[in-house]
């Protein structure tokens, strides 16, 4: 073997917990040796100070998805080298950014909040308030998330879910309703984990009992990946994460109603009935989450649209759409939530589909919220559409 | 609210499944319309090519634990503002880096692969060949991983461990051995599963018959935290992650006694006996490893340090660790393993952990790898110690 000397960061961790104080400190954390700084640092106000050393750069700015009217934010640089940025006050809510270092994305090595979605990994930083009760990890009783295998003849492979089971699954022999959790293009079945908590807003609201204890189960929607980026085969690693022929080839709907289900079904002790199914997705999953259940009129009762609208296009058939939509409107699901942001760049396209619905009338509710395409609005449409689930 | 714009992340992970032509690309995203590098790039030799593209850098660098002689590999700048930089031939096996564009780390914008150990965020490349092959997620029968809460009364609060559980647990009646993972400084309960792929390695030597269907704990060693940084209270993301006091308070130590091994014994179908519990630790877990194990002579038939030797230090007192020493060679381990890397900055100490036990007749296998203190070794010495276990 090549390789003798160990890892920086194993050394510095070894380090740390010997009280070692290491002869020649390693090159590539020269910088842990200068003071530290503190970033992100939430304000009074709402707004946040982030803070890069960084002396060797000639631009630092912030990109994250809290900016207002530009793309980035610019960082100023001090005397040390330390780079400088604040946002406007922003409301309670959890938030990501990247440092943008002369124009390559850096996490904030000082913050050790990182969340991965797809291929986006980012720092993060959560602004006290009333939602963020609602994502925090709260001293309530905690569900299990399960990182759990299935066959998928349909697609024809093994694949990868999340599966939330609420506070007290793994005692007694009770039967629990299951919602469906459905992500958008470019993240996986962590997404609704990792960047949507929805593990800890179920909690949170189990334990305030304004959601009945459930199980959630977050599936992967490309299917020509089995499983997020590090839990693939290292041949699949480099397979076309999205194109047309994975998303809309119609594999992974029909894999949710042949292999999914079933499997939940059947490996978990779940109400196995319309009436204690509900199916939900974002964006590229408020797509799936429509064609399931048009597809599937009377399997879910409750169906959760977010941020996705009519979905055009050369393939679109609207005789089709209206015959499958009037099969639904006679299934009479219990609840129909179509959510959007009013800034959302699809807002055109939900506002055709409610006028689709509207014409054959299918009952729905609509709910518009403030801002974009974006995780704060999907965390806040589920903390909102879970406490009418099952009910 | 004052954000009304979307992610970019958001807006071009539907794009992408619209096949939407966006009028407006976001700036932040601009690079993302040039042709996409491939980084990083496996050659037959082994060697590995790491591109980024950084037109406006000065310096970019790479850092990872297949460094040989510095701790930086310089990259160089082609005409198109592409940096490339090629290690020498590495073996088949795991390895992290990050380029450093400036002095600030940052990711491979074009590898999907990252691994999170603490707040060590990497990308990673599999080198093909035979360690690959058990690193790997193969075509065999998955086991399920699940973050799991747990109270730690000694402790004084709820804390998270990752439970790995074999295939085919959660049918049938079946009991199961227990393998206990400890992690080192700056880690967390997650670094086994992330960056150790322990579910993966159990999985490929379970369906090669190497290892024993086991479950496998891994837990936080960190008595002040109670669980990683996403996982963790609001209020706790900045307690003090390491130090003496969280570390060497012993309270870890005893709550694996009082705590998890109890917790996992009445919740999970578990073989509650010493000749089905196994004990090992990396680092600083394998210092918790030794404390345990000593303190608890008898309650484990399979112990393996890794890469930890004596711990000296002021608070030392060989007299006392001499004695519980004795007790450990009288209860009789059936394995007792020490693993160390020949360049590990601990080897001095396993050398005279390893010179105290031969003074005591206390029976173990030494086993020295090439390499230093790494995970390439932890995870190396974990194919070896798993099969070994329970037979």
């Amino acid at each position: 073997m090549r390789f003798v000397h160990g890892t920086v960061s194993g050394v510095i961790a070894l380090g740390m917990a010997c009280g070692i104080v290491m002869a020649q400190p390693p090159a590539a954390n020269a910088g842990a040796r200068r003071p530290p700084v503190k970033s992100p640092e939430v304000q009074a106000d709402g707004s946040v100070i982030f803070r890069l050393r960084a002396p060797d750069a000639k631009v630092v700015q912030v990109t994250g998805d809290f900016l207002v009217s530009s793309p980035m934010l610019d960082a100023v640089r001090n005397a040390e080298g330390v780079w400088e940025a604040r946002s406007s006050p922003l409301p309670s809510d959890m938030f990501t950014y990247n440092f943008m270092v002369d124009g390559v994305r850096a996490l904030d090595p000082s913050n050790p909040a990182v969340v991965r979605d797809g291929s986006w990994v980012e720092s993060h930083v959560i602004i006290p308030g009333p939602l963020a009760e609602l994502l925090d990890v709260k001293d309530v009783p905690h569900g299990r998330v399960t990182a759990v295998w299935y066959p998928s003849p349909t697609i024809g492979m093994s694949r990868r879910m999340m599966v939330y089971t609420p506070p007290g699954y793994e005692k007694g022999n009770r039967k629990y309703p299951v919602l469906y959790l459905m992500h958008g293009a470019g993240g996986d079945e962590e997404g609704w984990i990792n960047r949507g908590r929805a593990n800890y807003i179920l909690d949170n609201l189990i334990a305030a009992g304004k959601a009945k204890p459930m199980i959630v189960v977050a599936t992967n929607g490309m299917a020509v990946n089995p499983a997020a980026p590090d839990d693939r085969p290292l041949r699949m690693l480099s397979a076309p994460a999205a194109g047309p022929g994975s998303m809309m080839s119609g594999k992974f709907e029909e894999s949710v109603m042949k292999d999914v289900i079933p499997f939940v079904e059947s490996n978990f002790r779940v109400k196995a009935n319309p009436a204690n199914r509900a199916l939900a997705g974002l964006s590229m999953g408020g797509l799936h989450t429509q064609r399931i259940a048009n597809a599937n009129p009377g399997a879910f009762q409750y169906i959760g649209v977010m941020s996705m609208g009519l979905f055009g296009g050369p393939a679109y058939n609207k005789e089709e759409h209206v015959a499958q939509l009037k099969k639904l409107k006679a299934a009479n699901p219990s609840v129909y939530y179509i959510f959007c942001g009013k800034s959302d760049f699809v807002y055109k396209g939900v506002t055709e589909l409610r006028a689709l619905y509207d014409e054959i009338g299918l009952k729905y509710v609509y709910r518009e919220s403030q801002g974009a395409h974006s995780w704060y609005n999907w965390r806040l449409y589920l903390t909102e559409f879970a406490p009418l689930l099952f009910q």
